[in-house]
């Protein structure tokens, strides 16, 4: 099957690899689309990230070259043995994790910070920019009816930001700030708005951006460029600063807004990936008693939850897609447009194996 | 009456000062004991920190010179017009902070974040290395019989190490690591031991306050000169790391143990005060979902909370005080004890400007 392999920083090609054949409590998966996300794009221009490259993965034992990939909808095509959930037809999304299920983190339910965490498409367990799949039952879920492909695709970046709520101490009634609208902002936005938030407030530059933090329900709009953002939170919130801050920038900047434009006893949740460190007084923390969290993928009941607030229209994950493109096409017209001077005017590129999509 | 007055930095001198007179609401305290606090320490050596020099607090008015300490007890010697809870010859022991009770955070009860926050004995309302002051009978409290003088001194650090823990998320049965055993730290230890803590480990240096963590409730005993700390918490925790860690050195070291010490998903809380920024990489939360918060005095029911289990005995309090000394001696024998080579040697030096009490 054609599949979208990473040899190297700046070296990613779409090429013949063998089918994944399945195995007991896995399932088969023929995919229909499948989203390029930050981080693909992170291994793509500066990679290897997190790719293993001389010492294996912990729990496949890969290194590269790897499939990439990880945020893919598709459908059944073959179950294996002790399967329960799944039958051949349906239609499934996949979280991105694959984990020891056995060390301490797992045990507690914690998989997302697995001491040997596999993230599909990343670590050598396969990927989603390939024609087929497989992945294990337990964090593959329905998509149910009343989504659309291009809809469900977007069910992994959307529990990303959602399982941030919870780190952020977010409760209904909430005013929130969130810095930046990519996908994962953006799916902040989303979530926020479909669990209560008194008030969003989005953080983003001028850019394409703009309109799909006010369409994914932000209510306010700052332009960082152009304004005081804490000064203005703090305006927007009789003085008092904002209970919460979800930062998906990923340099120092968003760092500073970020505790600039939350409360006293207020949280500050980190989402992005950074590759500097950071400056930062813990006096600013001390006197103010903030905080600060990082959040990283989903875990629990994130992701059923997610699929149930698409399939009810509590987040309506309409829009975000700005390009479809075939898999052969990912690297001139994914990475390349990503990387280059259009990718102010994109959110989510799709990729799919399949030009009959198209 | 005496007072020790912080003039600027290294110039603290005992001076004759004017009584302080009860204002309504108010009680006027004859001091028996004030301890010298770090932040007292910090003022002398390197100050001004907090004490307002050029601008005058927001709240008081004040600039130096001022009189300083903040952790007294003392007999009710006045009470002011409209003061319910509290009559002449009452034992009592003082809260530091005096609030504003107008700004958003003394709305909602966080009286230690006030915007205008006056610490008693730094900011000019007066300070506790005198012969009397006035306080707000709010902030504070009867000294049960069961307590003698020397312990109810203490009270005040206790409850700064007590407030730390549920800002650390703490519940019982939780593995804590205390970084640092002076008088704030030992209230960390305290406060753990007398609220359910399953395992207490303290990271001390050589020095008494090895024999004073153990003393007061620490399990086991890390010195990080000796041993490498995160590891040995890892072998203590089989495998998972501390729920929490409380940091008291206010130095970088103290932010890498601590975060090294606690398992994903856990808590680092700052009580420290810090002169340098800090260097951090965020990926070390956000691939962890660890969080820093910090943790600045008290409020609520954290003081009369410590009030009640230095009564009952689940706070001991006993053997902190390593010297006691007279006002007029306290830079002599007070700042320059602790500031010189003798430092090791101590934990908490108390001050009184009543000869016979030595």
């Amino acid at each position: 099957m054609k599949a979208a392999v990473w040899y190297n920083r700046g070296d990613v090609r779409v090429v013949d690899v063998d089918e994944p054949e399945v195995k007991p409590f896995h399932v088969k998966i023929k995919i229909k689309w499948c989203g390029i996300c930050g981080s693909d794009l992170h291994e793509y221009l500066g990679g290897p990230v997190s790719i293993p490259v001389d010492t294996p993965h912990p729990l496949t034992g890969a290194v590269a070259p790897v499939i990439l990939g990880h945020e893919l909808v598709g459908d059944v095509v073959e179950v294996g043995e002790n399967v329960t959930k799944f039958k051949v037809g349906d239609r499934v999304v996949t979280e991105a994790t694959v984990c020891c299920q056995e060390c301490p983190a797992c045990l507690v339910g914690d998989y997302n910070l697995c001491e040997k965490l596999c993230i599909h498409g990343v670590h050598g367990s396969g990927g989603g920019f390939a024609e087929y799949t497989v992945f294990h039952e337990k964090f593959t879920h329905k998509v149910p009816e009343s989504l659309d492909y291009e809809q469900a695709v977007l069910t992994e970046p959307i529990a990303v930001g959602f399982h941030a709520l919870s780190l952020g101490g977010f409760k209904p009634g909430a005013v929130a700030v969130v810095l930046g609208a990519g996908p994962i902002g953006l799916g902040v936005i989303e979530s926020l708005k479909a669990s209560g938030a008194k008030q969003i407030i989005a953080v983003v530059r001028k850019s394409v951006r703009q309109e799909y933090a006010l369409r994914s329900g932000a209510d306010v709009l700052l332009d960082p460029e152009e304004v005081d953002v804490a000064a203005e939170v703090k305006k927007l919130t009789q003085g008092r600063g904002a209970d919460v801050a979800y930062e998906t920038y990923g340099v120092d900047l968003g760092l500073r807004l970020g505790l600039d434009s939350i409360r006293v006893g207020g949280t500050l949740v980190i989402l992005s990936l950074w590759e500097n460190p950071s400056t930062l007084h813990m006096m600013d923390l001390v006197l103010t008693e903030k905080n600060i969290v990082g959040s990283i993928i989903y875990k629990g009941n994130d992701y059923e939850t997610v699929v149930k607030m698409l399939d009810d229209g509590r987040i309506p994950a309409k829009g975000y897609v700005t390009k479809r493109i075939a898999l052969e096409d990912i690297v001139s017209e994914g990475f390349e447009t990503l990387a280059g001077p259009e990718k102010k005017g994109h959110v989510k590129i799709i990729v799919t194996p399949d030009r009959s999509l198209l």
